[in-house]
């Protein structure tokens, strides 16, 4: 974690300065496309995605270096941009999680479209409920879209986001320091990082890797429990996010770990795969629907939960990697 | 497959009989442990698989050694040794489909047994669907298994049945052999052997071995055309059968393959797990049946899918093995 480029003059203010401008910069590009966008949505997803993205990235570095920073401000401004980093991605969870249940539908179904008038009853049978299934997702999962899109025009018109906007154009150019940010960063600005790594081994040392690395270990896959069997790799998936950016902002300029990176993919198809599956659960709850819907819903959850357990595998064999120079 | 003990002076029908004896010695016995075994249910199933296993046996050497036997007699003899342990496997399968899908099940219910009255609503609808879809399973296999023991028992107590055992008893002491069999065995044995691997590789090359040996490929999980998939698995499963049979009537007393077995083994599982699906999925066509019950059917059905999936990796790998020494 030990940056040769910190030498003696350095301060860790002047470190995690230009990575914190160059963030606040990205959030008012976001910013300004946004009210470019009017009525063009790739516009509007583009804009929030740049938002949110910089949004992540300055709040886990004032969470990560909150030692060096003026922690009242730090814990102020972290607050205000995880309410709104949550508002804006709920719309994004919406589109890409309907996507994934349509895809995997269509998968299950063979890909076979309209059903064939010639086709068996069975089959037949089995593929008017994923024709319903998929209607019904559809149904809820665009209504879920359309209240979150509302939410998040809501929220990017509001006097709470136009206060975060004033606070992360300030960050653009100051970085509110505390003592320990004005200390020579070769003493101080280590600590910090490898506290967020150190919580990260430590998460991933408690998930069970030897069990997910068998394929096919049918582990992820119950009809109860699944929410606080996944809790301990959500929590990994944060932590990796910590520090990746922690990495990020010392290394400013340097090559994106590529395993790490892959690491992260593999806990972001997990995390999305684990919701995909509550929501089928979700819909097979409605009241009065066909048992062949139900049936199809049944087939979707358990295919995701799939999913997940095939994120499992793939998250451990991308760490393997990661920890392998160092036996 | 060339065997060092077949000298110049042995000829194939001296190879093939004593294997054949043997298994014939071994179908009588499992007709006498019937006759002993009455209302001893353990005694029973004993009989039936040693029975199955030695009509399996024979059967498989009528037919790859046919060119070496009188064929009348041999085509005769296997299609009425195929009618005895189809009609004899029948209840077993039912058995071992039942403790398969309930095992599931508890799996998938993670073993919960009855439904706490404090558990949530959402997870107890679940857990209801999968107890009431344990219940349905229960009804519709035991009455299978039921109908089958019927047909056993009328089959074993048949004048068909007892001339297969006339004949059976015959070939305990002479093969009928055809004029091929009085030929030196090291000129005519391994042809058919051969015929019987080369068939075998074939069904075996023809497989998508390396889409399986990727795991979580979500290759067998279908809603609609999951028993085309599955032919050609269980066409390579009948052909492993035939040569492991060839390979036991030409090395009698050797060492048995255990990396062929555990392929065997794979396959048995890919049958199992296949035909455990379509039990599930029947199921859920029953009419009038609850949305979560059907539900609970839709995650069985994927989950003995998933296990099929998982059968193929079994077998890739195990296969691998088998002719890794031979690049």
């Amino acid at each position: 974690m030990h940056n040769p480029d910190h030498s003696q003059d350095v301060t860790a203010g002047e470190v995690l300065a230009p990575y914190l401008h160059a963030r606040a910069a990205d959030f008012l590009r976001g910013l300004r496309l946004h009210s470019e966008s009017g009525s063009d949505t790739a516009g509007a997803e583009e804009a929030a995605r740049t938002l949110r993205g910089a949004a992540r990235r300055i709040s886990g570095t004032l969470h990560t270096f909150r030692p060096l920073l003026d922690a009242a401000w730090a814990d102020q401004l972290r607050t205000e941009l995880a309410w709104l980093s949550g508002t804006l991605a709920l719309e994004q969870a919406c589109t890409s999680r309907l996507v994934r249940l349509v895809d995997a539908l269509s998968r299950l179904s063979n890909g076979s479209g309209p059903v064939p008038a010639a086709r068996g009853t069975d089959s037949a049978g089995l593929t008017v409920g994923a024709a319903r299934a998929g209607a019904l997702l559809e149904r809820q999962l665009t209504l879920a879209r359309t209240r979150a899109h509302s939410a998040s025009l809501q929220a990017l018109g509001s006097a709470r986001f136009h206060a975060i906007a004033d606070a992360v154009a300030l960050l653009a150019s100051e970085v509110p320091l505390g003592p320990a940010g004005a200390a020579p960063a070769v003493e101080v600005i280590d600590a910090p990082a490898e506290l967020a790594e150190r919580r990260l081994l430590d998460a991933v040392a408690a998930l069970p890797l030897t069990r997910a690395a068998h394929p096919y270990n049918a582990d992820a896959l119950e009809l109860a429990t699944g929410e606080t069997q996944d809790a301990p790799w959500h929590h990994t998936r944060a932590l990796l996010r910590l520090h990746r950016y922690a990495t990020e902002a010392l290394h400013t300029g340097g090559e994106p770990d590529s395993v790490l990176y892959e690491a992260a993919r593999a806990l972001d198809r997990h995390r999305d795969a684990a919701e995909a599956a509550t929501a089928a659960a979700t819909a097979a709850r409605t009241p009065r629907i066909a048992p062949a819907t139900a049936y199809a819903l049944g087939v979707l959850h358990a295919d995701q939960r799939h999913e997940v357990e095939a994120a499992r595998f793939a998250f451990q064999r991308a760490w393997r990697r990661t920890t392998a120079p160092v036996p």
